[in-house]
This record gives C-alpha cells, sequence and structure tokens, in this order.
C-alpha cells in the first residue's frame, strides 16, 4: 500500500500493521523465508524485526523447507531456533532421518515437516506408489513418526489434499497438521476441518495471501482483521462442535 | 585458525583465503548457505563479501537446497540469481515439477537438483522402490528430465553412492552430476570418475572439509591449496586417460 512507501522498511510497517490488527485471532504466524531472502541483508532486517515483534505467546512458523545432511542441518537449525528464535520450522523430507533429526534436538522447538503439499507438483512424486502399497507421502509420515513425538514434530498437509487427510489422520492420529492453501489456494476450511480435525484439534490452519491482501488499499490492516476475524468465527464454529458431546 | 580471530570478519577472511590457494586447482566454489545463516546478518555479509571475491570464471553453487510451491520458488530464484548472482543452486524435489521450475527460467542459470545424496539418511526415501519396479531417485530423474536441458540443469549424485552411478549414468548419460562427499563423507574419487565420466567430463566433483580443513593451524590456506591441486592432478590424469582414442 502506498501509504507505506515512505518508511525506511516498509515491509516491516506492512507487518507490524498486519500483527496489530490480526493478533486477536492467529494461534501462529508464518513468515514464508524466501520473501525476505529476496530482498537480501535488508530482508532479513526486516524478518528479524517482524518476529520480534511477533507477541511471546503467538506460535512462529519459519516457512522455509530446509532439510540437508546432518552438519549442515545443525546449522540451519541454529539458524532459526538460537540466532532467531522461531518456535518451528518447516523442513523437506527426501535427505532422510539424518537430515531432520538435528531440528528435534532443540528443546521446546518443533520440526513440520512436509508430508503432502497444496501444491500441483506434489502429484510428481508424493503421490507416487511405492512397492508396498503405500503413497510416498504416507511413508514419510510412517517412517518419520518414530524420529519425534506429538510434542516436537507436525506435518505439512495442503488443503487442497482433503481427499488425504482421512488417510494422513490414521497414520498419526495425534500429531498437528499445519495445513495451508485455506483461501487464495482453494482449499476449504469445512472440508479440512471435518476429515482433518482430532480431539486436542489437531490442525493449524493457515491462510496467508487471503488475509495479508485482503485490501491493497490503505485499509489493508482493517481489511486483514476483518478476514482473520471471519476464519476465527468459522473455526471456533467447527471446534465447539468438536467439544459437543 | 587463530590467526583471523582479530579481523573484522573472520569468516570472509578464511574464505579469502582459502579462495586465493585454490582457485588455480578449482572450476567451482561451492558455499553452503547452512553456515551462514546460522551467523545471522554477519553471516549473510560474510556469504556476500565471499561471493563476490570469487573470480568470475569460476562457477558459483549456492548449496541451499530449496524448493517451494511455485510463487516461492520464484522468490528464491530471485534470492540467489539476483539479489545474490550466484550461477546455480542445489534444489530439493520433494515438491515437484512447479517447485523447480521458476528457477529454470533465468538464463544462464542452473538447478542443481538433489537425486541420490551422500547421507545415511538417503536410504529412508531416496532408495524406496515404486511400483513401476524404479526407485524413487530413479523416479525423480526420469521425471525431471524434461524440466531443463543438459545446459541448465545438473544432479546431486553423493560420492558415497557409486553403485547407483551407472544406472543413472543410463537415465541422464549427458547431464552434468554433482559429486558431493570425496574426502572428508568416504567418496573414492577413482572410483566415482570410472563410473560417472561421459565423454564431456560431466562430473563436478566436490570437496569441502578435506580441503577447508587441511589444517587448522596458520598453514590453513598452504594446506588447502596443496588437498587442492593433489585432487585436481588425479582427476587431470583420470580425465587424459578418458581423452585418449
Amino acid at each position: 500500500p502506498k501509504a507505506l512507501w515512505d518508511y525506511d522498511d516498509p515491509i516491516f510497517e506492512f507487518n507490524k500493521a498486519i500483527i496489530d490488527a490480526t493478533k486477536p485471532y492467529c494461534v501462529a504466524y508464518k513468515p514464508n523465508l524466501a520473501f525476505y531472502e529476496a530482498r537480501g541483508i535488508s530482508g532479513w532486517n526486516s524478518l528479524i524485526k517482524t518476529l520480534n515483534y511477533i507477541p511471546k505467546d503467538i506460535f512462529t512458523i519459519a516457512d522455509a523447507k530446509r532439510g540437508d545432511i546432518g552438519n549442515t542441518s545443525r546449522l540451519y537449525a541454529q539458524a532459526f531456533f538460537q540466532e532467531m528464535t522461531f518456535d518451528s520450522v518447516t523442513i523437506a523430507p527426501y535427505m532422510g532421518a539424518d537430515s531432520v533429526k538435528p531440528f528435534l534436538e532443540f528443546p521446546d522447538k518443533w520440526v513440520v515437516l512436509l508430508a503432502l503439499t497444496s501444491n500441483q507438483g506434489a502429484a510428481d512424486f508424493q503421490h507416487q506408489e511405492l512397492k508396498n502399497d503405500k503413497k510416498l507421502y504416507q511413508q514419510v509420515l510412517e517412517t518419520s513418526v518414530a524420529w519425534g513425538t506429538c510434542e516436537n514434530m507436525m506435518y505439512v498437509v495442503g488443503a487442497t489434499q482433503v481427499s488425504s487427510i482421512g488417510t494422513i489422520r490414521k497414520i498419526v492420529p495425534h500429531h498437528f497438521l499445519l495445513v495451508p492453501g485455506i483461501g487464495a489456494q482453494g482449499g476449504d476450511l469445512n472440508a479440512v476441518s471435518n476429515a482433518g480435525l482430532n480431539q486436542d484439534c489437531g490442525l493449524l490452519l493457515n491462510s496467508s495471501r487471503s488475509i495479508l491482501y485482503a485490501s491493497s488499499g490503505n485499509d489493508f490492516a482493517a481489511a486483514a482483521a476483518q478476514e482473520a476475524a471471519r476464519i476465527q468465527t468459522e473455526m471456533a464454529t467447527l471446534l465447539s462442535e468438536l467439544s459437543r458431546p
């Protein structure tokens, strides 16, 4: 929005206004690292200021899709959990156990492992059928579930993958699922909740663009608040139905 | 090494000395992003200074293992190819076509796609057998080969995976393979070359720790040069055998 162009760090001013407007309705914020890296050092400064501005009782997710051999993953974990102070980071599973486990060694920090993503390309490999009749994403869930616990690991399951959420819930009944793709990517809140809610809720539903870009005018923060409130209300209704005897 | 501790940016001073010492023997440098990210803004500054110090005729690889949905991968590509000026970046394939293709839209830039990595965890998913009798890494090669060309795409194949390099060469006879794991990770130069060399060479052999940490004393640069020269001589011998009629 034009109103922000005159600030030294318009990205941070935007984020600050979004956080102020939406924090009554949010349980987590998930900055997407690419958007900051693309701006170089100034982007990293915006990210760090944003992270520090998020209220301490709101969960933070570095959406970074990292993962490398053990000694390197350990450094990524230091980057996100110590140098920055994110509560969790998204991790790609392709390189297997030793690429993920170093992140699990940090107390009170979480791995959010990619299982079944919201994009078209998910069909290329994640849906490949293995000799053992499982699809790759099922194998990723079954193998990785032994690496951590319900208290330090959750899984990314795209909101566009509703038909697979039932299968996923059978493999990981108690884990939290981070579900991106509600809104701009076409995921449906009701359908995802019906398929994915468990007795503890178990869903972290992510809406990014539909909130951030609710308005491109100077009323962007008010529009973001309205959209966040709308989703929160919908989610509260679904949760109250769940808790009914 | 202690001799560097008094500099403002010891990391950059170390890299500068390593580059000066090894550039007669190297065709590429591959900074590992995690080691810089773990140091925050100061790490990014060291990385950018290092990248700018590498002679322009030497190929640069951002070892970053990125990959996300299309609109996000596009931003990562901007980060590595425009904001920084790397020639190539390593990419994880789990999210499929639209997570990789945005990187291929940048002229004269390269994707280095993970196929079969050098770590133990490679066995967890990359070696899984699919219903079609292929292993996952073979499917990754076969599917992704249509996304780019031999001129903008190469593949990561760990030096510890010698027994699979023959299979890989049948699927991608003409692509360059980036082979990490020579040296500290236990990969053998001779065995890898025998299995992987093609008529245009086709191998980018990576040795990191055995060169960088050849000595932990103040003679580290001379020791690195010696180790780099040793590997280069070995490689030159192998290549001269290849070009004999």
